[in-house]
C-alpha cells in the first residue's frame, strides 16, 4: 500500500504521475489562461533574420529549422518568398524537409504574395497589413471597407489553396481599437485560422497586452498570435500576460534576435513558462537542446553568442524613444535581402546623389541580388548604389 | 498668434512647453499609480557585488558611486560592512565622499549589525531578514511575535541613531501573506520608512508582482521598494507593475548584474519608464551618461560588457529550475567576501575532508580575507581548505 501502485475495485491504479503541485507562481488559471496550452511560432528564420548582423545560408537555415522542430517548436516562420530569389528558394528547400514543425512564412497581405507564399509548399500563410498608418486613428471608414475586403479576398484565396492562413496587423496597439476589432471580426467570420497582435515597437506593458488580448478573445473565435518586441525589456512578460489573456500563440526567437533588440526569447519563455506549467513545458519541448540551438543561431549571425545575447540583453536600441536621449546615434540597417527600395532611396539622399524612384528601384535590385550571396555592410552597399550612380552618369553623357 | 508665444490679458504667456502628450503606451494612471514619481536604488555594489564574476576595489567602487549618483539616482546601496573588514572600510569611505545620492547599506537585522552599520556614516539601513523560512507557511504564531519585536527593537534602534530605515523580508511572494502584512503593518507603524518586497528567486508574473504590492500598499502607509530577481526574464516589466501598485522604490543594478542573472537594470528600467514618463525620467536622469557607467561596470566585473550583458540577457541560469532540465550543471558560487560558512561546509565536505563546524569557520574567515585583496577562482579556495586541513592534520600529530 505504500508503493507507486494502489488497488481500486481489485484493478491495479497508477499513482505514479503525482498530484498538481501548488507554487505560489501559478499563473493565473481562469477559464481564458493558455498558460498551460500554448504554441510556439518560431520566426528566428524570419524576425530573426531582420537582426543586424544576421545572415542565413541555405545550409543554415535547414540546420536550423531542423534543429527547431526537433526540439519541439510546432511552428517555424520563414521570410516571405517574395523578398528575392533566395529566400523562395530555401523556403521551398525548408518545406521538402517534411520536418514534423509546420511550415510558415510571413508576407505581405496581397494576392501576389499569397499566390507565391502558397506555390512554395508552405502549411501556412502568416498575412501581416503592409502599414500599420491603415490602422491609425483617422482612418476612414472608406478605408476601413476596402481593407476588409482585400483581406478577405487574399485569406479566401489562402484557404482554396488548403493552406492554414493568419491575419495580422502592425503595431496593433496603436491601432484604431474599434477598427481593430472590426477588422479581426470580419476575417475571423470567413474563416481565418489565427489573428496576430503584433507590438511593433515594443512598448506595452504586460497590462496592456492583457486587456487587448483579453478585448480579442471576447470578439473572435479563431486562435490568437502575439508577435512582442523588446525595445522596453517586456517582452517575455509580456508574452505570458498575452497567454493569461487567452492568447493561443507565441511568436519566439532564438536568443531573441530580431529587429532593433528583437523579440521574445525561446529561451527566455521557456524558463519563464517552466514556473507555472512545468508539466506542460517537459511534455513539449526538448529543453537540453537550447543551448545547441541558441549556439547554432549565435554562430550563424557572425558573432560570438555571447554577443549576440549581449545585443539583446539591455534595452538599449531604444527605436521609439531617441537615441540622442542616450548619447547615441541610431544605426540604420538597411543593406539585407530584405531591404526595401524606401531605405535605399533614402541612403542614396544621404550620399548626395540624385536617382528616380525607378532607378533606385533598379539598384535596390541590385542590392538584394548582391545580399542573396553574402551579408553587405555599409560599405558595400554604398559601392553598389555608387557605381550604379556611375554607370547612370555615363549613359547620359 | 501662430507663434510659440501668445497674449493673455495684455501678458505674454510662452506656449512652448507642449501639453502633455498622450500616448497608448501610457502606464494605468490611477491614484496608486508612481510611475511618473518612483526613486532608484541603486544596488550595483551590493545586489550587483554577488555577480560571479564581481571584484571592485575601493577605486572602482568610488567611481561606480560617484558615476551612479551623478546619474541621478536617489539612493546607492553598499555591501554590508559586517560582511568583511574592506567592504567595512569602503562602505566608510564612499559616505565621505559627499555625493548626492544618499549612501545605504544592506544587513541582517540584528542589532550588532545595525550597530555595525550606523557607525559607517550611511543615511540609512535596509533591514532585511536574515532566513525566508521564517515566513514560510506553518510558521508559528509564537515565531512571529519574537520576530515582530526583534525588528521593532533594530528599527527603533536605527531611528535612535538619526538614520533611514528600511524593513524587508526576503523571498516575499512564498511568504505567508498574513504574517507578511501583518509584520509590515507593525513595523509602519512604529515609524519604517520604507518596507521591502523582495522576489528573490525571480519568478514573480507582473500579475502577482501588482497584487502583492497593491496588497500592502493598502496596510502600510511608508514607502514600498521592491527588489526583483530577473531569472524568468520579468524583472522590468515586474518593476513597472509594482509602481503601477503604488510601490515608491525601486532596485537596480548596472546591467542588471546580481546574483544568478541578476536584477532589474538601470537602463532597462530608463527604456520602460521613458515611454510612459519621458518627462519625469529626463528631469531626474542624465540618460546620455548610462553608456558610460555600463562601460565602467562591465570593465569592473572583468569581463567584456558583452559578456556581461550576455549573461544577463537570457534567464539560461534557472536556480528555482532544475539545471539538468537544460543539460547544464548547476555553478555554484561561494568564493567571494560575501560567502557564509555554510556554502565552505559543502565545499569542505565536497572536497571529502572533515571539519568541525568552528574551523570551517576558522577558514571561511581566511577566505573573505583573501577574497578582499583578488577575486578567488574554485582552484584558489580549494587550495586555502586545503592547506588549512593540512596545517589541522599536522597541529594533531
Amino acid at each position: 500500500m505504500c508503493g507507486d501502485r494502489t488497488t481500486v475495485n481489485g484493478t491495479a491504479v497508477s499513482t505514479e504521475k503525482p498530484l498538481h503541485k501548488r507554487t505560489p507562481y501559478e499563473s493565473v488559471g481562469d477559464f481564458l489562461s493558455n498558460t498551460s496550452n500554448f504554441k510556439i511560432i518560431e520566426s528566428t528564420l524570419r524576425e530573426g533574420e531582420q537582426f543586424a548582423n544576421a545572415f542565413f545560408d541555405t545550409e543554415t537555415k535547414i540546420k536550423i529549422a531542423t534543429a527547431l522542430s526537433d526540439f519541439g517548436v510546432e511552428y517555424i516562420e520563414l521570410t516571405s518568398p517574395v523578398a528575392s530569389q533566395q529566400s523562395r528558394d530555401d523556403c521551398e528547400a525548408i518545406c521538402k524537409l517534411g520536418l514534423k514543425a509546420k511550415i510558415l512564412t510571413h508576407v505581405r497581405c496581397t494576392m501576389e504574395d499569397a499566390r507565391v507564399a502558397c506555390d512554395t509548399g508552405v502549411d501556412g500563410v502568416d498575412l501581416v497589413i503592409g502599414t500599420s498608418s491603415f490602422l491609425r486613428e483617422h482612418s476612414h471608414g472608406k478605408d476601413m471597407v476596402a481593407i476588409e475586403k482585400a483581406a478577405i479576398e487574399v485569406i479566401n484565396y489562402v484557404k482554396s489553396r488548403g493552406v492554414e492562413v493568419r491575419f495580422s496587423s502592425e503595431d496593433s496597439f496603436r491601432s484604431d481599437l474599434v477598427d481593430l476589432l472590426q477588422l479581426y471580426r470580419a476575417v475571423d467570420r470567413v474563416g481565418v485560422n489565427r489573428v496576430g497582435v503584433a507590438d511593433t515597437v515594443g512598448c506595452a506593458t504586460p497590462r496592456q497586452v492583457y486587456d487587448l488580448v483579453r478585448t480579442l478573445r471576447g470578439v473572435v473565435s479563431c486562435d490568437i498570435e502575439v508577435h512582442l518586441h523588446n525595445d522596453t525589456g517586456c517582452a517575455i512578460a509580456n508574452s505570458h500576460a498575452a497567454l493569461e489573456a487567452g492568447a493561443t500563440h507565441i511568436d519566439t526567437s532564438v536568443l531573441g534576435i530580431g529587429e532593433r533588440n528583437g523579440i521574445t526569447s525561446l529561451g527566455g519563455l521557456m524558463a519563464r513558462m517552466m514556473v507555472g506549467s512545468r508539466e506542460y513545458v517537459m511534455s513539449r519541448y526538448k529543453l537540453h537542446k537550447i543551448k545547441e540551438i541558441e549556439d547554432l543561431v549565435a554562430d550563424a549571425v557572425q558573432i560570438a553568442g555571447i554577443h549576440a545575447k549581449a545585443i539583446l540583453a539591455n534595452p538599449s536600441t531604444y527605436e521609439i524613444l531617441s537615441p540622442e536621449d542616450y548619447g547615441l546615434n541610431r544605426y540604420v540597417h538597411f543593406a539585407s535581402r530584405l531591404t526595401g527600395w524606401n531605405a535605399i532611396k533614402s541612403r542614396v539622399e544621404q550620399l548626395g546623389l540624385s536617382m528616380s524612384d525607378a532607378q533606385v528601384k533598379e539598384v535596390t535590385a541590385k542590392i538584394k541580388l548582391m545580399a542573396d550571396i553574402r551579408p553587405l555592410a555599409i560599405d558595400d552597399t554604398d559601392s553598389i548604389i555608387r557605381s550604379f550612380h556611375l554607370e547612370l552618369q555615363e549613359q547620359k553623357n
